[in-house]
């Protein structure tokens, strides 16, 4: 074999993820190397702390407090140490001098994506990011170049794993939302502050990175609208099983044409009722999955590990070797295409389904009055399904009347619910769901 | 906007998949355009015929049977006539000439590729080919650029439409397979004549080109074991179902060590078990999905359409723009990476796990009597079920004995079958299948 070039390689932080790239550019050094046609020699490791203990043994030298330095002197970058700052000075100072850098850090790529993308144009160097959507899943290449020849119509995404994991425990055991938290906080599949998975905002960085590659256009954070699970009860759960759903959080892009008629993406992240029969639906436990339509392809999903040191440094390598073979075969870098311009949909322009639980009167004629209400106010019902209970005791019959409606306007459904709340033969509205894939 | 370069590309073949290319070609050109960074203009569409019936309008102009003139003068070339030759020598020209080639045919892939992946190193240009497997599903180029820092330890591929929609119908209503073929052709999801799905040889040029992309080396037809599905009865689907499996003809790849200690991959095509809760046992009908398995990823799975015009022509077209951008760009192309020198393992040299009905002799002493001869020829035992029958009209009671043994040799499982023919308490053996995935 001819003596290969040697490519340095600069580690910004060392937790669960930058650990397990360490060790596998060290331990696979060879394998990486046939692979590359460069041998990708870890230069240093910038972390706060160069005593901290870390669940895998690497060589002491490696470890500096000085990131800068160390991006200075480096060819490729990795940065994984997440949050907004020093993170993105440092990666801009690494695209400056000409380094490819890698990421998984979506919290800045959703606030400030299109900058770091300029700074990568400008330099005419690769900045890639397949570890911050979806963990070990390629998705994002995927999308960015097998999927350039077709038009995406929509993403929906299973892209956090700690809430899917709350959420299958609440279908799996009845549990409720606080007791299935505690359960996977005790497992490690959420973290003792939940706030950023259970309140949709980890989603809701990772929707506004799907919708910008999906649709050629840069969605910011500011774009997404963004509910967690936090108020999901057990009676949704019970409710939307029975009636042959499950309940998910998805990160949802889709091109949609507002009550105006004018076309944008509607870009959000909420939890919604699938069809049990649809393929997101069998995405169990802490596994993330992505499904895609697009006009040619047809339907499309990709599945896997969303989350772990190991599945996400499997990211984080695969970008870091096709950077280094363009480095090593020469000639400019594929940089961006965000050519597109479509406008951002606010929620309330966005339409979709609905799935409304109602604690109604046994009454004749109630279901008649209700349907009546929802077509004054231009909501289309699809589905609607009486279930009659009896009191054991008291002997008095009430029932339960649930509707799925076919898209409709949040606008249009919240006045919908408030005339119907209005109605003397309702005792409550006991749910109000988005539903997708009917 | 400024004025855009024009690439010229020629267009091979006009069936099902062909049409729709020039289609998308034609009417999506703006998008393309801004996609790319050129505009790519369809230079002609090369045909045996060019007065055939299409089901696709296309300028009749485009039309020309001299394929020959039409590759010289062309920057991308798109083969989708299938079969060896001419297309053989067309995409050798059109590499010669610097032209970057597209094509869909695994046949060729699979028979000759190393000819032709050799040609396109030499002349610096790319050859792409996503379309030859699992039709829209974007998976050669995850497998090559995205998971190229980790290691694929294994690949099942439900790789064929046709096989999957006969196996699936026979699942779902009991049909026997001459019945859910003949439903098959009278859908268009069989051809007329079925024998390359039904035989499995599709499926094994598609495992050929899996296991060369998945571990680094170059496999051909030839290190296929290739069965097909022809011998599946209604019984087997019956008595898998009943033991919670279900039977798909799977397209194997997997690193494997023989019974000598030598580390090789085995290549394989044949109707397999699965259990009903792993991740492919849900894909239906024609549908096609690809399970990998990754030392660092984990699992991962990638589902969508495999065949059909549209769908398949949106892998070509992907395949089409990544070229074409490289071309804008300037620099060299990527060539591929085959380093690696793993052996192909022979069918009698790979192990699987193995399922087994016995129709047996209700008597006392008989599981341990079979459980002994098992142990005798090395074959462990993973899960034994009896299951006993009593006739209404003879009063007579059968056992039957379902047997799941842990990985075993080819040769260790013929020889135990064969023992277990001998024994006076067995009345047949009712089905020997491989099983995966338990």
């Amino acid at each position: 074999m001819t003596e290969l070039r040697t490519l340095k390689v600069a580690l910004l932080g060392c937790g669960n993820v930058g650990a397990q790239v360490a060790r596998i550019l060290i331990e696979d050094a060879d394998a990486l190397a046939a692979r590359t046609g460069a041998r990708l020699q870890l230069s240093g490791i910038a972390v706060r702390n160069v005593n901290a203990k870390r669940d895998v043994e690497l060589p002491q030298e490696l470890f500096t407090t000085d990131a800068e330095t160390l991006v200075k002197d480096a060819d490729l970058v990795i940065e994984l140490m997440g949050g907004i700052e020093p993170a993105r000075t440092l990666i801009l100072s690494a695209l400056e001098n000409g380094a490819c850098v890698v990421t998984g850090n979506k919290a800045l790529l959703a606030q400030d994506g299109p900058t770091l993308y300029e700074a990568a144009d400008k330099a005419g160097v690769q900045l890639s990011y397949e570890a911050a959507v979806a963990g070990a899943i390629p998705i994002l290449r995927p999308i960015r170049d097998s999927l350039s020849g077709d038009r995406i119509t929509r993403v929906l995404g299973i892209v956090n794993g700690t809430t899917n994991f709350i959420l299958d425990q609440m279908d799996s055991t009845g549990a409720q939302f606080a007791d299935a938290l505690a359960e996977a906080q005790r497992l490690g599949y959420a973290e003792a502050d939940p706030t950023a998975d259970v309140e949709g905002h980890d989603a809701a960085a990772k929707a506004a990175i799907l919708a910008t590659l999906s649709f050629h256009t840069r969605f910011a954070l500011e774009n997404v609208h963004c509910e967690g699970i936090t108020s999901v009860s057990a009676a949704d759960i019970a409710a939307a099983k029975d009636a042959g759903f499950v309940i998910k959080l998805l990160a949802i892009a889709e091109k949609l044409t507002d009550a105006d008629g004018n076309e944008g993406v509607s870009v959000r992240v909420h939890p919604t009722l699938l069809p049990r029969e649809h393929p997101l639906a069998a995405v169990r436990g802490a596994f993330n999955a992505v499904f895609i339509e697009a006009e040619n392809a047809g339907e499309l999903m990709f599945y896997g590990q969303g989350a772990g040191g190991t599945p996400t440094a499997s990211a984080v390598l695969g970008d870091l070797v096709s950077a280094a073979r363009r480095l090593v075969l020469g000639g400019p870098q594929r940089t961006e295409t965000t050519t597109g311009h479509v406008p951002a949909l606010t929620i309330e322009a966005a339409t979709t389904s609905y799935y409304i639980g109602l604690d109604v009167a046994d009454q004749p004629g109630v279901l008649a009055r209700i349907a009546q209400l929802f077509a004054e106010h231009g909501v289309s019902i699809e589905i609607m399904r009486q279930t009659i209970h009896k009191d054991a005791e008291s002997n008095v019959e009430s029932a339960e009347l649930r509707i799925v409606t076919h898209r409709a306007s949040e606008a249009a459904l919240a006045a919908t619910v408030e005339a119907v709340k209005g109605l003397d033969v309702i005792n409550s509205v006991t749910s109000v769901l988005r539903v997708e894939g009917v």
